[in-house]
């Protein structure tokens, strides 16, 4: 099976709506590319659900913030290819930015609820407008029946379902499970950014977590503890610096002290320069 | 032919469903009801062009200031429906504010250019916004193939076409021309604020505004001179109190000394307690 190649928005919208003639329902897979099992993963998901899967490969200017990685952020359009072909993805969609953002582009969706003021939200301001912003843009585009997310950015799936449902977007928004590699670590585009020894070291994230989750299990309900647990497992790696640890109702992440409920216990750390996330639900 | 009465999101969503299923195309004619003849033309600038016609009936709070008529603003249900069953419009979507923002509503739509920045959008901040949002929901709830707006709210017109062209929402937007009463007055739900002498007073507005045109079609290309007949024109009526008149360049809404292509010159003008506006597009 061929991968189809839509660089222009009119193109897409044309292959959409040739699909969808023919009564075939429609999956998206938003991406920034430098697809790894995980984003493989994510269209198995997706193909098991609809008839045509195209996956968007946009690294989207609007959720980097002025200091973060924007240009360097890893780009292999011809290795992604590649691996959509194998995985049988039907369409890729591979916009420019100036065929997203075209000059006098002005328009901004925003989520103003406790979802985006807190974890990754509080450390990135900006990131979840841009997040809402290009996934309205790229689901009315594709028209999607349904779309796929990876559980790694949870707190962007809780925001991508708010403005579905608030906007009344016609698409049903799937969370699919993070994908490990054998030792632990979330599979993420970003790891492609760390050396050997940063990549050891990078271990403290799943196993913190692990650990954390090991004592809920246990009976430990208290979510301070269970952030001291990740707190000082973090600790004791010296190329580690924590950004946050937090514990929050999921998925609404409403701020609590005792886990009662099903919860999320969610992390950012710096590995020498590279700002990796992971996560872990801790079901009620 | 009957006019279907659509209360809930979930009831329109299966309507246009249907409709859809057979091939029809729907048009969607966003209101706030208290229908006049301005509206019904828009009804029929929609039955022109597609198979279906929804109207909406929503007074639409998140689009209203603090301080403005949203309580109210004139509402009678019954009557509107009448006039849509007349019409032959297929249906009208009439949701109540819980079902259109439900507790935990956090999403909202915003254009940051100058197309809402000046004339209304400085008077009346956020009101675009929530038309913005409103719009939005609506046309999502509808996938609406068509729809239809009048040129006397021309700056919410070129606002909804910026969110529409930058979101890819797939949808054509229509602007329909000012519809006036015989003596000039432009229709307007608010006309029915009016007692009889300010609706006397209230003419000096399509008054003025014709004035003007007259001295463009004449001549008179100075952006200035054409904005100052407006104004002592409006000056001489006692009821009447000028909020703004402003010439712009249209439909992109730059600013002009010299009107050397399309314009449009727009006013909003306090007659007594009630804001009315209207414009003419200056046609180059």
């Amino acid at each position: 099976m061929k991968l189809n190649t839509l660089l222009t928005i009119a193109e897409t919208q044309a292959y959409v709506k040739e699909m969808k003639k023919s009564g075939k329902t429609v999956a998206l897979v938003p991406t920034m590319g430098a697809l790894h099992a995980g984003h493989l993963q994510l269209m198995q998901a997706a193909k098991a659900k609809c008839d045509v899967v195209i996956a968007s490969i946009f690294v989207n200017p609007m959720q980097f913030g002025p200091n973060e990685d924007y240009a360097a952020y890893p780009r292999d359009f011809a290795a992604d290819c590649e691996k959509l072909a194998s995985a049988q993805v039907d369409a890729v969609f591979h916009p420019a930015p100036a065929e997203m953002y075209p000059a006098g582009y002005a328009t901004y969706v925003t989520v103003e609820d406790d979802s985006t003021g807190k974890l990754c939200g509080a450390k990135r301001p900006g990131h979840f407008r841009g997040v809402a912003t290009v996934v309205t843009k790229l689901l009315n585009i594709t028209q999607a029946d349904r779309a796929f997310f990876g559980q790694k950015d949870a707190q962007q799936v809780v925001v991508i379902k708010r403005f579905v449902r608030d906007l009344n977007l016609p698409v049903v928004v799937e969370m699919v499970p993070i994908m490990r590699a054998e030792n632990g670590l979330a599979l993420s585009s970003r790891n492609a950014y760390l050396s050997a020894a940063e990549k050891e070291a990078a271990l403290v994230l799943s196993q913190s977590l692990q650990k954390a989750e090991k004592a809920y299990k246990s009976g430990q309900l208290q979510a301070e503890d269970l952030r001291a647990i990740v707190r000082q497992h973090i600790q004791n790696e010296k190329l580690a610096e924590l950004d946050y640890v937090e514990l929050y109702s999921f998925p609404d992440l409403r701020e609590m002290t005792v886990v009662n409920e099903t919860a999320i216990l969610a992390i950012a750390v710096k590995i020498g320069a590279v700002r990796l996330i992971d996560n872990t639900i801790l079901e009620a």
